[in-house]
């Protein structure tokens, strides 16, 4: 495996690579790698010759100082988790290579970028629409994998990616759970075990929410109120949103319907967790 | 010469160009072609196995539908004069295929955008930023050229550029000039007699104040008196800036320097019209 810094050498390689017929898959990460990166990589695989893992944590995509700070940085484990994964390329871009002096480009998706995530982290999805078009330009990859756990960066980056004509196919793979539920998040390594317990409140709204609507509750008040109440089970989940929201337009459905999605947000012990489930899928617990 | 719409069959025009080992020149206009842009078009050829010339007229980049409604279109002499040029590729791809329907993708480029042409025309330059970013990747050229009559939308364009990790070289051509030192422009064919002579002020009061920078001149306000001196000769010339400006971020100088810019835009019998010289260049009036 080659650990590339410079988007030059990364460019070059790609280059090479592409002459020789073979095709690029891409899987942009922040680091802090975990089971869930595993599965990205591994769909990458399925569709491409190369693969190549971006770890970068992004600045821009982080609506407070504190919270960049306290993201979690593991590189070493990072890089031996690609290396045993069978990945070519791990690309660790430096700060001064994304964001050179003078810097002043910003991208934004109007809509998609303002509601949910977005309401709550002011500038959060101009932040990844940004550094998602630059990587995308870096690595000049044929596909790219990203996690169905981040529900509205894969819609704002898919809208991105038309809307820019990038010729890239965008892979979702589904989201990881923990066996109880718990949706795979590099910040889950900083919830103490209290709040790990209360953070299963999260996925087990989800999942009640869908067996009640397979049940043939349809109210959307209905399902998010259920949802809230298996969050609220816990004093340390201070609930942030619970929507029912159409798939395209992330915009809230009062009747939902199967190909809806259920989402939630929340702090829990003082660490923000997102998660979603689409209410007529079959993905089990596990991943 | 293949006159192509899509954006799908300009990319795989250019994949196979390229698997052979052949480089692209692209040149982005909004057709309504002149001898200026027939000196872009040489330019690339110079740096270039192929050139493409895309003509779009971008509605993003108008500030008032007004002139939108009135740029000029001569399709088929476009058409013909690529041809006579040995361009490889016209790409001429519809509204449709350029903006989707829910196209939502704003790029801007901070600081650049808001002065000079931006305080006068808002979202011009977002709108040249994300076209040019869409047309970047729909052609992925090796290089492209512009024209430095536009000097402040190179100035954007390669921030973009950087910024986004495109890997293309941007080139840019002199300005060409009639006879008598008018900037070419594809709005000069709605300048009537009156105002086609009133244009002169523009060029007439550049060059007068580069020529007095060389006999020792340096004030930046005695260099923009004696441009808007020469560009008030006529009451049709309504003066919207003239300003001495840095050649980076575009801000105005109190003393002059030979790299920097004298920068100048007015309304001339109804037209908008730009010019701009660097103090210390000595390319001649004719282009």
């Amino acid at each position: 495996m080659d650990v590339i810094t410079s988007s030059e050498v990364v460019g070059s390689y790609v280059a090479s690579r592409r002459r020789q017929g073979e095709t690029i898959g891409f899987v942009p990460t922040m680091g802090a790698l975990h089971r869930g990166h595993l599965s990205l990589i591994e769909l990458a695989r399925t569709h491409a010759d190369i693969v190549i893992v971006s770890t970068f944590v992004n600045p821009l995509q982080f609506d407070n100082a504190e919270d960049f700070d306290r993201y979690p940085e593991t590189r070493l484990a990072d890089e031996e988790m690609c290396r045993q994964r069978g990945v070519h390329v791990l690309f660790r871009p430096t700060l001064s290579e994304m964001y050179p002096n003078g810097f002043a480009t910003n991208v934004h998706v109007e809509g998609l970028s303002s509601i949910l995530e977005g309401a709550s982290r002011p500038g959060h999805f101009d932040g990844v629409a940004t550094v998602v078009a630059k990587l995308f330009n870096n690595v000049d990859p044929d596909v790219a994998v990203f996690g169905a756990k981040d529900f509205q960066q894969v819609a704002v980056i898919r809208r991105m990616a038309m809307d820019l004509g990038f010729r890239i196919r965008i892979i979702v793979a589904p989201t990881v759970r923990e066996i109880d539920g718990l949706a795979m998040s590099s910040r889950n390594v900083r919830l103490d075990v209290e709040a790990r317990r209360a953070a299963t409140g999260l996925s087990k709204g989800l999942f009640a929410a869908r067996t009640a609507f397979r049940a043939g509750t349809t109210s959307a008040r209905t399902l998010v109120d259920l949802v809230v109440g298996h969050m609220r089970t816990s004093p340390l989940v201070t609930v942030d949103y619970v929507q029912i929201v159409d798939p395209y337009d992330l915009k809230p459905v009062e009747d939902a319907g199967p190909d809806d999605v259920a989402v939630v947000a929340a702090i829990v012990g003082g660490v923000r967790l997102i998660d979603n489930l689409v209410l007529g899928d079959d993905d089990c617990l596990e991943g």
